[in-house]
């Protein structure tokens, strides 16, 4: 395959070192495709005659269809899955096989096939986040008013809902869907024709197959377009702000599985239980796609490093481009579908986020926020005087609205009666009606406008 | 600070981890900018007093002119930016300057100051790189038809010119204009008023510190809003893109400043000399590029580890989000201004890339694709016909158009006399015109429409 | 300072990006240590004159006194530590200072001091771990009989002790310190002679300068020597590391401290309160040292990427080794400090947690042991067995003990009386005397060991 | 398998997610062999009996026949390597299978397998880095004095012979093998018998299974045994050092046969084609090596990233501990055998080398050197003449030993006849004879220590 100028075949380190199929193989469909695409260009230009397109072309089909029926044969001494698809082509169709590699190489093959597929990838992506947004919009709307404790540092720090916590996340989804487009947008340029490094002599018409691939338009420089792997790097860095995104909630799941807790209680169809310690119901799903976002930050950094300081154009280095993208595809999409079923058939104990949140003081902002509405006291001013409230009780052992007014008042005289309104979680949670505040109309808002975005029906 | 709760003071140990300020005082400017804001909106929301506003607004003013002249000073018992300002607000105008805090919480206004320091940061990244396009296309231009190898593995490959290959760096700076430009969008939400975690009970107008402050809308979800650090994570994913980009030329610059390659003298004012070696010419600034790409990479490393598995809302884990940032902006800005001084200023020795190109048998494809155009062979058939007089030529010590017609007839009766003007570099590179390719009229088209993109006078 | 060639001076550009000084000025003790060791050696084979060598060391006292005194002065022509060093020298004993940096280099002089300021720096973690091993093993002692749920899967597993729980991170620390140990081992060679890449003609003793800096023996390959950081990545991967498994001491007592847990009060010296809410106690310490990982692992990475294909011998880009290790080495020795305190002055709620080891079904497994020991039956059925018996002390809503003795035989009739005295919590930590488990006793032999290990006072 | 508590199935994506056969299958070796050693003690110690436990080494005896010539089989349902292993058991040889999970749980198993698997990589990574340094020892000793240019900053700055430059390779993997052999030590522990978590309460004996397995003595604490993954993060880190050496070699290969360099000619069995260029030779082998640091770097993080703020004491993340190691280990391996063929096989250009040697100003040191040694001139003053020196050889376009006595004469009185014997690139390397230096003496010292320590024949 290399020409008729070396001595002796590669050594067996050689082949294996060298051999992409065993991982390229997943991009044959793009192959294919992208071939079908390249040799009717040929033909419609003239480069090809037009019988031996339309013979490549319905060996192509063959080639495809074999792949379908028993997979994409490993041979190493095929490189590659474009010898691979190549070298089987010219035994069913012969030599006009040879016809199909004109004014392309290798380098743009590539580059054009692994695009298409992180194309496809992304739009798999998409489809994912809508259904877990859809399964977080969906609890959220149940559960918009459901008092929990709200945390900052893991401690109890003011009461919201669990509808606003569900909504939190949509907002990171939304984002990270808007990052994946954003991903996908600038990917969406055709290599092809960009040949080896240089373009080509032949008169190829680079808008054709761009058009036929889907694309929105051909790459403007041929050194650049064979080089280039920030799609690749755009797809993985989408992915692992997700896969951190993902990494939160899970943890939260499991905080909230936890026996201290026990804010929820998982389906049994995402846990597990152990083979020693009958009792247990183990958020295994969380806790994998938790660990998952380290190796997806692993694929990024991987590919990054790869990356660094290669001189163009295309550099061997880069066939390590596709193994990270691969696997940090299959963990993403199976850690967006565990936590989709997680959020969707979890069972929320309401009554212990409510206790929890009645607990903790959780309420103290309240009072300080009363003090400056009624009282007209500076912020800093009633902050200490709710502080000193907060240690009366954790003295007495009692939540601050079970002291007394007497004993409000001997911290400060402005303290009136009117205070104790404020003091519940209810009215705690109903007062926060700011934009984007855990107030439940708030919360309620913001499910509609979300059902909207996303095409729920009412 | 804290309330009138603790028995005693945090610990050395405590003061030194805690304190934010010797590095968020960079956020001054973002901070006093956000409290003008939120106090004018206050008061036009009659939640302070006109007269307390116009106090606070003054006093802030006051603080400002103080920072700019003497720096911001560096208390660790005040912690951070917010609380050194506050607590200066308070020596200056009393007591009214504890209504400053109202409604809002240092959760939601490090997150905003924040957002306005890295928004404008990506402003002056898409500065600096436009500057740098500015340069890449201007020597494009002028060397547009300058013959150079091209390299693939290293290898000479086929001749390009060093038009082509400087355009295909505008075309990475593109895209990472473009990146920026996405991150910029989607950090332009205004968490302001978010308060700690759960909004706030104050009849606050979200939407007027938003405006006010350029934002185009506000944050959606309070408990995300002082959650995120999305924005944080965009902007060092871009800078690492970019960086690895600019690793890539200066890695170029480094082999062409080399004295086996010798394709490049570097200016004076981005060399450095040795304390020992007399004669070196050191391209120090191009292998700092190189090497701040490791640590921009290590800046993004480290946000996304620290991100990784925290619950919401916010947690101080989350004051590790700076340092990387600031570090990885400054590391950015010097690296894309070097870069842009090098390519502006360096001299390329066009006889020299010129020879080195027809060295190699750079022009090897070319025989093949004429065997391919004018013989009509098919294209695997003529690469092992070329791949023969290849060999001939290296045993013969000789390039591949010293080879005699005879010699290469011998290896294939097709060839004829018409291919030897195909093997010149100067016939190669202009043969190479399909768009993209690197024929210098292409590549004077690209640059035409580069310079109408920058608004690059004619 | 480049010698007489440079037809103009740096730029601002390049004055900025090359300019070390500003961060390696820390180490300015190393650079005058290892300058007197080379001039003592110079004077000690005849290459400078005695005069001349006790002037230099004279003036290097002086040099050193002024920086003591006064700080290192930061100008950015002079680049860095050894040339600032040297012109001062040179104002204050003229042309003498001249002869310093014979058979020398600025490439083995950063390599002599960078490794002097990391075995200094491994020597300070070194005692920093051993006193966060002296309040582990302090407090393990104390609590070695305290019962506490041990989690798999943070879900309560089975009950353990306080006390062996607290020496699990005895042995991570344990390991941590083998690590830094190997670290120093490993760097301890001395480059100094090396010179420039190549070694020098000058007949220096690198014996000498090696014995009287410390070091055990001269590297043995000048090129090796000036081009090597692993002992810079060996130093930041034992960091790394370490702060890994402070992040997981962290992440626990942040979880311990929450208020479903409420295992751990934290000590005042190192909690903070809310700007907002006057009854948050938060665990900042500990969730600085949980997101300071994020930044250690950061550096670490920076340097791998940055080492990643130099050729040989020095490249500018591994002056973008210290800013890393010099970050970590303040953050891990802020974290070890904290996390040391914290375990020293936590107090431990030993009530609640044992009422926690009491929930969860927790000595299930116990119920399963019973089984396989008195009654012969192989574990899995065993495990069967005692997964109905949790199901359904479940569905009563009642602990494992509180099902009758026929409740149980229903189940199986194997199950006999003496069951129960396995269903305690102390009855299970007592049992479970295998070594290295957590029976009391097992957990108090292992303290011993450890108190011996650490050369406690009994 | 997880009892009898779960009332429906995991779901389809909880099987995948959650099932590791598919890698974990790699450490059925380890697990059987774990597994025998564990009811061979149990038998010993009267916990099952002797009938039974014959019963079970011969039932995995046959499992692992059956392993050895089918494979394992992959079902998702029976989650893991240990699982599989052991309902084959059941299926062959019945209940008595269910006796040998006796005192152990998946936890302490799966820890001791993976050790064990881990120790292994490491003896062959072990065998293969003495090949390589076999074959880097035999190339340096051929070439001892074979001249070449010493690069700093790429730029040739000192002649250096190439046998020194090998012998700098030889240094870093002498380090490698020292921090494997400290990774390994640190592992050699074993964790079998620490159950779940917290010990067994069965009589079990952990040094007789732990000398059964070759491990140095059992884990300390049970708690930490199951938790800790350091062993696998020593792996990982010592192979991101190694990689990182072998990417500067690769990138010297990569450099050294480009034709600028062209000083090497590398094997045809290590070097690959061009589809489209039949000229072509590239260096694969080496790029792939360059390229695979990016993922074996990648794979360190990922665990990193994984590990971090973990809570005692197993959590299913570290199921993901595994798919980077391997990954890791399979890359490496391969990496290793690549780069000693290239160093055993490549032809070295040395008329070449020395050629380039002796461009480029590089004995100019040599002179300063010369200036201070016989002229007595402090070297900084020795520097300046010297630039001048090397100033005026650039502007006649000559060699420093072109330039006449009367030309260096102007410069500084002082120069005399006696400088020319210095300026040649064989004096040059020659006087470079300190300890560790580049003289060809220095080298076959150097070369014949390592010969002595690797146990090569003289």
């Amino acid at each position: 395959m290399w020409g008729g100028r070396f001595a002796k075949g590669p050594s067996a380190i050689m082949r294996e070192i060298n051999a992409s199929i065993p991982f390229d193989k997943a991009l044959w469909r793009q192959d294919i495709a992208a071939s079908k695409a390249h040799v009717a260009m040929l033909a419609a230009q003239g480069i090809v005659s037009q019988a031996d397109a339309a013979e490549i072309a319905r060996g192509l089909d063959a080639v495809a269809a074999e792949y379908e029926t028993n997979g994409v044969p490993e041979n190493w001494d095929l490189e590659d899955i474009h010898m691979t698809t190549e070298s089987r082509l010219a035994e069913l169709i012969g030599a006009a096989a040879g016809r199909l590699h004109t004014a392309r190489s290798r380098n743009d093959q590539v580059a054009t096939d692994f695009r298409l597929w992180v194309r496809e990838t992304i739009d798999q992506v998409d489809a994912g986040l809508a259904a877990l947004q859809h399964a977080l919009v969906t609890r959220a709307d149940e559960h918009a008013g459901s008092v929990m404790p709200g945390f900052t540092h893991l401690q109890t720090a003011q009461p919201v809902t669990l509808g606003h916590h569900l909504m939190a996340y949509y907002e990171m989804v939304r984002r990270d869907r808007s990052r994946f487009a954003d991903a996908r947008a600038r990917l969406n340029e055709c290599p092809l024709g960009s040949a080896a490094l240089a373009g080509t002599g032949f008169a190829i018409d680079r808008r054709a197959t761009c058009d036929a691939l889907g694309f929105d338009r051909p790459t403007a420089n041929s050194l650049d377009a064979v080089s280039d792997r920030d799609f690749a790097l755009d797809y993985l860095q989408a992915a692992a702000q997700c896969s951190l995104h993902l990494s939160r909630l899970a943890e939260e799941m499991i905080l909230w599985a936890s026996q201290p807790f026990g804010f929820i209680r998982l389906p049994d169809s995402l846990s597990t239980g152990s083979s020693i310690m009958p009792q247990k119901k183990n958020p295994d799903a969380a806790e994998l796609v938790r660990g998952h976002a380290g190796r997806i930050v692993g694929c990024l950094t991987s590919l990054m490093v790869t990356m660094k300081g290669l001189p163009l154009a295309y550099s061997k280095d880069m066939q390590d481009d596709k193994p990270p993208v691969f696997e940090a595809a299959g963990l993403l999409a199976l850690s967006i579908a565990a936590m989709t079923g997680m959020v969707a058939d979890s069972r929320f104990d309401t009554a212990r986020m409510r206790a929890a949140a009645e607990l903790g003081y959780a309420t103290a902002t309240d009072l300080a926020d009363w003090l400056v509405r009624e009282a007209d006291i500076p912020f800093r001013e009633a902050h200490h005087i709710t502080g000193a409230a907060v240690k009366l009780a954790e003295q007495r052992g009692v939540a601050l609205d079970q002291l007394s007014l007497a004993d409000l008042q001997a911290i400060d005289g402005r303290i009136g009666e009117g205070v104790f309104a404020a003091l519940s979680v209810d009215a705690s949670v109903a007062a926060r009606a700011s934009y984007g505040g855990t107030a439940p109309d708030q919360v309620r808002q913001r499910v509609a406008e979300a059902r909207a975005a996303l095409g729920m029906e009412e």
